[in-house]
């Protein structure tokens, strides 16, 4: 990638403006992006992932592979097609040196997430800077959940296990984690969680990928951006935090007063409300159903959860258009895969880096810096520096 | 940091926009954050340091720590308090063990960006989530130095060496990239460049970090996606961009020739242009004419480069404000230092980390995930899905 692109771009710029626009906290309404990649339809209820396909249309027909496919290429991949990216996808499973060493130089009772930040840094780290490929997306996309599995393994004392060859994306990741394979139903509820959380809009993880790229940085950069941001518990986070209020309360009949008490002292409930749904998330609706099968005990505690706190937060606010979030019956999902909670944001992770990564590559096309401006809330300029003697 | 919190700022929402706002490319005019930090005044060519220092009041009578401790405080230090966070500083500059030995995991040869990001990451890396502090900020600062001249000599084939005690952050910096220490005048160069550049409003790595703090996530993870972003030649390459056009005109004979064969083959001329600034850049002015004496030499070809450029930049589009920016003369003034062109980017985030800090801890009081609006460029929702055997 040439400098003198990038200066280019800098160079279409338009006339200053002159007024001062308005400030939207969160950056809530400004458009951030011009997008293909998926739409958050919040006011119907709807995702929609590239290409056109309505989430719940596509989850019963396609495997994360085919939907990363789809988010790299803009269509559903035929048989041919599917086949000659899982074999590239087999092929860029193994860490490379410089991600072995690193990994091994982490105490491995690191927060997981930072581990794994530190980990596809090393991974990702070339001799020369590179434009964002999709071979490169392809391979980091393909490596994480082989760090994901360490990261899991050396928490517990174990050794990391090699990728298996033979087992598609999900199954292998629980193999490296556990090193049996796993009941079919196990990696299948795996699999539709990575198809649901693999692209969202703009949230922040994919936004930070996207200012990233916009400075013609390379693609190991933008993911290492994305899983920082993606770390915070106001989003990747979320999900440890729904199960964490899920183990408080415990059982089904604990609910109502674990609840109202904890309204009572201002907490506030993981698992609900979204800055763009006004209605049930529908990937939590899809969660919520294949909850029933995967964690049937779970699942009581967390449907008696749901009803009482969608009850109580429309009581302090009818005007607030409060609802279920994904988080909050991914929480139980990925509970009945076997996944330990402190492992949740890591798997977030593992399915949202293909939307990161077509995020960037479709970024690629109309390169031009993210630079927002400020509103300056200090002192008229001019102040006289004392010096260091005279203060 | 609890989860809640981020609940009652997701809440915090207001009503749905009903009417879809339009995109600004690259975000421009867009406000994405008010600060007191540093204001970039555009239309005059000012920059305004937190407090409300002019950049040209404040380079001639503050060092690097004294400007760092500005903007992390709001106010220049007195001696006592410059003395107390140096103590602070100076303890923090050695780096820990799952750094040390990250960084030994990489190649030499790697690129200084990809190192710095994974071993600051590394660096940074804790048990579990912690919520930004200034401790932290004065310790990722004072550390990456540390970082940034291990990387230089590894290059070169060198043991890294360790930080000195009673050098200040610039000498130390050069004390540890050369083994020997640097004459005061190389020094207060280095000094100078750092206090000019450690912020900028809120250009694209600050943005990013205050993406990433806008989740909740830590201080590293902000780092760290500061400095993937700052890698981009269109932000922090941009000084390594420009030296390397230097390099390749040669002499101040050759200036004229060489850029308009250049022009006419489109090609841009990196160091000029800015989002912000309509007239020369502040630091650029001070930089200029440090580099008059820092590096004779190359100020010369530099001097006839930017007259040339200028010129043929403005009859090509009279119309575009076309100034010279800070990359362009601090390429000169960090050659002067002795610092070769490969670590400009390196330098460049050794002092911007300071803003980068500051800008995250000022967040804090209010944060609220950034989580921007998109445009939906695909196709109407409701495609069927068809199943891999029916493709």
């Amino acid at each position: 990638m040439d400098a003198s692109e990038f200066e280019d771009a800098r160079n279409r710029r338009s006339v200053h403006l002159s007024v001062v626009p308005e400030f939207s906290p969160g950056l809530e309404g400004v458009v951030g992006a011009e997008t293909a990649i998926s739409e958050v339809d919040g006011a119907n209820g709807r995702l929609i992932y590239r290409g056109g396909y309505l989430i719940e249309d596509l989850a019963p027909v396609a495997t994360f592979e085919e939907v990363a496919y789809l988010l790299w290429h803009g269509e559903l991949p035929t048989k041919a097609e599917l086949e000659t990216q899982c074999r590239q996808m087999v092929a860029a499973r193994k860490l490379n040196q410089s991600a072995r060493g690193t990994l091994s130089c982490l105490d491995p009772s690191t927060d997981p997430m930072d581990t794994l930040r530190t980990v596809l840094s090393a991974q990702g780290a070339t001799k020369t800077l590179t434009k964002p490929t999709l071979e490169e997306a392809i391979a980091l996309t393909s490596v994480t959940p082989t760090v994901v599995a360490a990261v899991h393994r050396r928490a517990h004392g174990q050794e990391p296990i090699d990728p298996r060859d033979d087992l598609g994306h999900a199954a292998n990741l629980l193999w490296m984690m556990e090193g049996k394979e796993a009941e079919a139903d196990r990696a299948h509820w795996l699999d539709t969680y990575l198809v649901l959380l693999a692209d969202h809009g703009l949230n922040a993880s994919t936004f930070t990928a996207r200012v990233i790229a916009s400075t013609g940085s390379d693609l190991a950069s933008c993911v290492v951006g994305a899983v920082a941001a993606l770390k915070g518990p106001a989003h990747g986070g979320a999900t440890f935090a729904a199960r964490s209020m899920l183990d408080k309360i415990g059982s089904a009949d604990n609910a109502e007063k674990w609840l109202r008490e904890a309204h009572a002292q201002h907490a506030r409930f993981p698992g609900f409300g979204h800055r763009v749904y006004r209605t049930y998330d529908p990937r939590a609706k899809i969660l919520r159903e294949m909850a029933l099968v995967a964690a049937p005990k779970l699942h009581e505690t967390a449907a008696r959860t749901e009803e009482v706190a969608l009850q109580i937060l429309h009581d302090a606010h009818p005007e607030r258009p409060n609802a279920t979030n994904v988080d909050f019956w991914a929480s139980v999902v990925l509970t009945g895969v076997g996944i330990p909670k402190e492992m949740f944001t890591c798997l977030f992770a593992t399915s949202r880096i293909a939307g990161w990564t077509a995020h960037v590559l479709e970024a690629l096309a109309d390169l031009r810096i993210i630079r927002p401006a400020s509103v300056w809330k200090g002192p008229e300029p001019g102040k006289k520096a004392v010096p260091l003697a005279d203060r």
